[in-house]
Parts: C-alpha cells; structure tokens; sequence
C-alpha cells in the first residue's frame, strides 16, 4: 500500500533513566533506530504518522509487566503494535512514546480439541493459527481482512465474514491474561464455556483498543471445521433485493455462515484485478456450513429465497478449490478497489447499522457517493448489518482526501441516526473519537471514569478511543 | 417452597429526610407494611432473611433514577428486587436499606420481527416475554428454571437449558438502559449487531447484581422460533457415557439446541413426582431445532453415538405435547427433587467447568455425595459443562444444613481447581463471594475498583459480589 507522505514531525527521546531502565530490561530489542522507528510510526489509515521515542520487543510477560512499570512510573506513553494493520489511527504513538511490538510473542502455547479451545500469546497472527489449526480439524471463525496479530483483533473487538453465524471476538475470547498501567499481571475469565463470577472483565477489555491494559495472552473458543461446506454466488438486480434475500434467509432460520455483499463497481475491481469474469451487478458471496445433507438444504432454500428476489446466476462451488477462488476474490476486494484507480490508496470505512435499516443506508450511501462524485465501492457483511465502503483517494490530492473524510463523517453521522454505530469492526482509534458521545451520549463519561481508574497516569494508548 | 424459620432482625428505618422525600416522590409506593418487608427480605436461598427498612414499588425510569440520587445523597443502600428467585442471596437488603421493586416496570415497549430484537422494561418476566413472541413466531432463549424478571436475568448473567445453542445473557442483551448510583441514566449498545465504538459496557453491567447501576431497560436479541422442534431422550448406564456422548456430538458439529443431563437419583425423583415412568438411569434429555430434514438428520446422528455410548431406549417426541410433557418434567426438576425427601427444601448449588473435565468433576462430586451421606440429584447443561446439585436438607436440621453447605464449598473448589467456575449461571450474591479470589486472583481488585468508581457511597447493593 502507498504510504503517505506526510512528513513525520521529529520525534521526542526517551528520559535517560527510563532509556536506561527498559535497556537493561530488554537489551538490543529496545530500539531507536529511524527504520524500526519509521515502521512503528503509523497503521494502515491516513493519519499523520508520528515516530516513536523508542520501539520495544518484548519476548515474556514479565518484560510487558516490567516495561509498563517504568514506563509508568516515568509518565510515558506505551502503544500497542501486533501487524500495524489497523485502519483508524489505533497504532500511531505519541512523539514522547513507546511503541510496544508484541510480535514477538507469537506462541501457540496449547490447543485442545476436546474444549473446542485455544491458549495464544497476542502476537500470534490469524493465518499462523489457521495454518496450525487447519490440518487439526479446528477453526477460529474471526476472519478480518488483514492478518491482524490476535493481540490487535482482541484491541479492536473485531470480526469478520463468519461473524453471522460464530460471532465477533467479544464472543470468541473465552479469557485473558493482561498487563495493566503499573505493570500488575491479572487474568480474566476461565476455561469454563460461561461463568456468573463476578465482572465480566475479559469483555471490558476486548475492543478497548491498548487503552486499558495490554493483552499479553487470550483463550480463544475453537470450533470444528465442518464436515461439509458449500459456498455460493448469484447476482442482483439491485442492493436492495441483495439485502433482502439475506435479511428473509436469517428470519426463516437459515444458519448462513457467510453472506457478503458486493456492489457493481467492486465488482468492476474483481474483474480487473483477477479477471473474474462476472457480471458487474451487486452480487451476493454466500457460504453454508454443515452436513453435506444440511448445506445442500440451505443452498436450496438460499436459492429459492434469491429467485423470489429475482437473483440470477444462482451457481454453487462444493470443491475446495472452488470456493477458496471464490474467497480469496472477496478477500482481494481492498486491492481489486485500488484496480479501479490506479495511484490512488483507498480511504476504507466501517459502519453498522440494524438490519431493518440496512437497505436505506446503503441507499443513503450511494446516492451520497454519486452526488458527491466519490469513486468508493462497497463491500458488506450483509448479516450484520455491517458494511465498508473503500473512498479512492489520490494521497497527492488534499481535496480528495478532504472530500473522503467528509464523506467518512456523514456516513458515521447517518449510522448513528438510524440506531446504529460508527464502526461495526474497524474500532474508535482516532478516526472515530468525534462521533463516541454522538453515539453513546454520557456513557462516555462512564468510559472516561473507568478509563481513569485502570490508568490514572494516562500512559496507555493516549487519545485513543476517549480523544484527549 | 417451604421459608427458613430464621427470625427476622429487626429493621431499621430510614433517615425521616429522605423518608419525606422519597414518600413526595412515590407516594403509597413506598411501603413500610411488615408484610411487604418481609416478602423482600429474602430471594429462594439459605441466607438469613433480612427486612428492609422500606420497599419502593417506581414506575418509571424517571422514579427509579430520583430514588437513587436520593439514597445515594443520604447513604441509603438499595437493593433491586425482581422476580425474588435468586439462589444465592442477590435480594437480601441490609437491614437499613431500601428494597427496590421492579416489577411494576413491566412493559414490552417494542418488538421487531425483522431486527430479531425488542426492548423491554427490566420488571418483564421470562415467561410473559415468551406468551407475548410465541404467537409472533419469535423466540428469546434464555430460559432459567425459575419465572425470572429480565432485569434479574440481566442482573445474574443467566442462562438455561437452550444456552449451548443460543448463548447466556450477555450474548442476548444488545444494549441497556441503566440508573448509576448517582441518578444519572445511560444507555449502553446500540441497536446494530456488533459495535467496536467504545468501551462494552453493556457487558460490564450483565452480570453485576446491581451493584454497578439499576437496569431499566434492555433490547434483547431474538430468534426465529425454529420451522421444526424434535426432542429426544437416551438412557445410559454411566454418567461419562451420557458426558461422552454430548462431547462427541458437540465435537463432529452438531447444533444441538438442549441437551440436558438427569442422574438415576433425580429420575427416581421424576417418577415419584410426574409418574414418568422412566427407568432411573442416567439419562439425556435432547432437542434439535431447524428444518424438517435437518432436525431429522441431526437426530439420527445423535442415535447413532447414543448407540456408540451404550444408550438404550433412544425416543424421540416430535409433536408438540409430546415435547411439552418431556421439558415439562424437566423444568420441574426442583420440585421432583424435593419428592425424594419430603419436608426437606433444596439447597440449590451450580458448578461449570471445562468439558473436558465434566466426567470427572461429575464422578468426584457423586463421591462425595455418597462419602457424606448426602441426598444430592444432580441434573445438568451437559454442553456447557454445567451442573447443579440440589442438597435436600430438612429447614430444621443445623447439622444437616451445616453438611449442605460444607458441600457446596467442596464442589465450588473443584470446579475452580478444574480451570471452570464457581458458579456458571447462578451469580456470586453473597453465596459464592469467598471463593471469587480464587478463581480470579488480582482481577478481584480491578472489580473492587471498578465498584467504587461506579458507586462511590457503596449504596448498590452492598457486599454482594465483591463482599463488604
């Protein structure tokens, strides 16, 4: 992805008795250097990337623990970073902070069939767990676009194409281990599938974005990979009739277990960069999960449902090969946009709204699209009532980019009115902060008081989620 | 139920201020009747009942948030009160305390078939909710034993019988209303789907006990009511293979929608209670839910692995009596229980661990039952590794009650032992507050910080949860 080229304002230096401190600590792997610095400066968003004081590479818990202890004795911010492929400005530190790159920890430390369930550092990355649960029988159904580190996927409370039927992360993290502000190493949830215990503190922290306390470790729920699956495609006429074969599907009680949307122009992208031949109409990718009995039964209801909203082109893929083609087409979908443009980079938002509101904000969208002659395809994970739409921005041109930002607020702004959120997946960061007292009115303040008790020197990820 | 025979202590009264003031506020919904203060004293626990110094019956969210300024102003605990079906002490008020009655806040104020969701008043109870959506074909799954208020299902993080399927309260709770201690009113969630915006304090109150804020209101999650219900039951000689049987099914995939454990000892119960007529061994109650074909489909497999198990007498119950009488019988489970033993009462206990560690929690447990000579049915949700015992213990009898509780301390510190939880459904009140350091350690004391934060005076209900 281009990045931009914003120059990065100079940064601060550690104070030399900390620098001396996290040396001793962590050795070589407490770095200054402008390269390691300049790769910890920024995520994957348009923000103005900041160079970190230092970057630190912790390889145990203890170093997470020690490191946040001075550093909060210090009164200097700590970061998070796992892949640095977050899209809301989540990873950019402050000048006088520290970026804490956790991928180092990237341990699959124990895998149980019999529980369904999981133990992982937070560095462990999505593909690195599929690949080792794969050939297990085994599946985590949180899927995000990148290959975000688990630490990261637990920061933002993200989710995925599967999220309809398996959930998000706040469902699939059965507990954690956490460092918080001083350095003191709690453990939330057990292995247990539910518990009445007391607070339910593995779901404060899922999605509090490294600004309560840094994941050090989770205990992810598992689930077996299906006997049979059967993934399918057909095309609309409109959005509409798309989102409504989906929304009549999940009311009759189909478990679908993927339902994406694509709209016609990013199905113009697919066609460009992968020669996907298909027609250019809003298109539904469709995934059953089951027995090979029970998939064939939902992708014939599936069909029914589509011919009745005068779907076309109904056609279903049961070889493995198939469907990974079909998946990994969907997946490309933010390189399929760039297609569409070449030189620029996609300005790629998020937002989620009830699913009987879903047709009206698309429609919303687009017409503000159009009238605002934005080149921004829309992906959607129709189930949820989540959807992205990727802005193409020439990172050159500051009206465009303008125009994208503007266009990311009214579209968070019109989430928000019809009872939804500013971001179904992506996180707060900094690109979403405006819109949190919008959305959530004086429940901020209780966020702010709970934020204040966790981290009272306010070095965990400053500014990010409450703003300042 | 029969009620412990404990004397009351006496009550205090409220300071005659705040007396005036909340009388102006609620009129003769602030009652100082003993009658009225001795049904508030206890929920269906073993706790020495406490009368409160008053009762407050509020209609609105508006009264429910004036009474906790003012309680919160002069000192004054208050302790919700719903349904009055608590097991481990929630409702027992101190004795200068305020009980708050919530039933009278009991509207459905909105259903939406094609959300799958509705927002209800926290005073609603199970069982209305569920004559009000059968009839529109929805479905809430959250279905405790007892005839539970929303707002007290929120309150405990319930869960049930459909749990393996659906999920507990805190993934069917979408968002909430709540009075904080101070009188200030926030709403949490949204109506979307999923959010990553903020904080999941949605989540932080499910499960509370009151002792964060008061629910008003809460949008719950729906579903359709399946197309086809088929219920089943199994015979098995041994506890582990009736565990064994639930693991593999859950392991190869199958949606089970139920499926419930009763031992020889409460079956034996059963019959003497409802002339089930049912061999008195370890059996399964089952229940599948979707298509015609699918159900059928999955309640051949689970014949099959019954049958793989050593099960006997595989039947299953398609028409709707038919399955109305099995969970009929199995809904009655406390009371079939107390039909072993007459003039005794239950105390009644909850205990969940990891699957892998059901067999074997479930084998120890029966041991010590057997060891001290206790009469002690244990009927469970297999597929969460949930079990609960019921101690029969006759009200009068010290020694008797003193050996129930000795047991109840044993079962909670292995399933702690076990890497599971010392109460999965039924909450901490003040029952389970001593082992609450053992299962979590250090987090106790974020939960401790977060509590003052939220309720600086320590009004909401005081030494639940958390202790004194």
């Amino acid at each position: 992805m281009t990045r931009s080229r914003t120059p990065a304002p100079p940064a601060a230096v550690l104070p030399a008795p900390l620098e001396r401190r996290l040396a001793a600590l962590l050795g070589r792997r407490l770095s200054t250097a402008p390269s390691v610095r300049e790769h910890h400066a920024r995520g994957e968003g348009w923000d103005r990337p900041t160079l970190p004081a230092a970057v630190a590479f912790p390889e145990s818990e203890a170093e997470v623990a020690a490191l946040l202890a001075a550093c909060n004795e210090a009164g200097v911010p700590v970061v998070p970073f796992g892949a640095g492929s977050s899209l809301e400005g989540h990873v950019v530190p402050p000048a006088n902070g520290i970026s804490l790159d956790l991928r180092r920890m990237n341990a699959i430390l124990e895998v149980s069939a019999e529980d369904l369930d999981c133990r992982v550092q937070a560095g462990v990355t999505r593909l690195q767990l599929e690949r080792f649960l794969g050939p297990r029988g085994l599946l985590f159904p949180v899927d995000p676009g990148a290959d975000a580190t688990i630490g990261g996927m637990i920061a933002t409370g993200a989710s995925g194409t599967m999220t309809v039927r398996y959930g998000t992360m706040r469902d699939n993290v059965l507990g954690l281990r956490v460092a918080l502000a001083d350095g003191t190493v709690i453990r939330t949830g057990s292995r247990a599938r539910k518990s009445s215990a007391g607070y339910d503190l593995t779901r404060l922290f899922v999605g509090s974005e490294g600004t309560l306390g840094v994941v050090t470790e989770a205990r992810l729920r598992l689930r077996g990979v299906p006997e049979a699956i059967l993934a399918a495609t057909c095309h609309f006429a409109s959005i509409e009739a798309a989102v409504d074969t989906v929304v009549e599907a999940i009311l009759i009680g189909v478990p679908l277990a993927r339902s994406e949307l694509v709209d016609e122009v990013q199905m113009h992208g697919f066609n460009l960069h992968s020669g996907l031949g298909a027609p250019e109409r809003p298109t539904l990718f469709l995934e059953f999960h089951g027995t090979p009995a029970s998939v064939t039964e939902q992708s014939r209801q599936l069909r029914e449902i589509c011919l009745r909203n005068g779907g076309s082109g109904y056609a279903s893929a049961v070889r493995a090969e198939e469907r990974a083609r079909l998946w990994r087409a969907r997946h490309d979908a933010y390189f399929a946009a760039l297609a569409l443009a070449p030189g620029r980079r996609g300005m790629v938002t998020d937002a989620c709204v009830p699913l009987s509101r879903l047709s009206e904000c698309l429609r919303e969208t687009r017409a503000d699209i159009r009238r605002h002659g934005l080149l921004a395809p829309i992906v959607g994970h129709v189930g949820d009532g989540n959807f992205h739409c990727v802005v193409l921005c020439d990172p050159g041109d500051r009206e465009q980019i303008a125009a994208g930002r503007a266009f990311v607020e009214r579209l968070a702004e019109r989430a928000i009115a019809m009872a939804g959120t500013c971001t179904g997946e992506h996180g707060v960061g900094t690109g979403k902060v405006a819109f949190l007292h919008r959305e959530h009115g004086r429940a901020v303040e209780l966020m702010r008081a709970i934020k204040a008790t966790l981290d009272p020197r306010g070095i965990l990820n400053p500014g990010k989620v409450l703003g300042d």
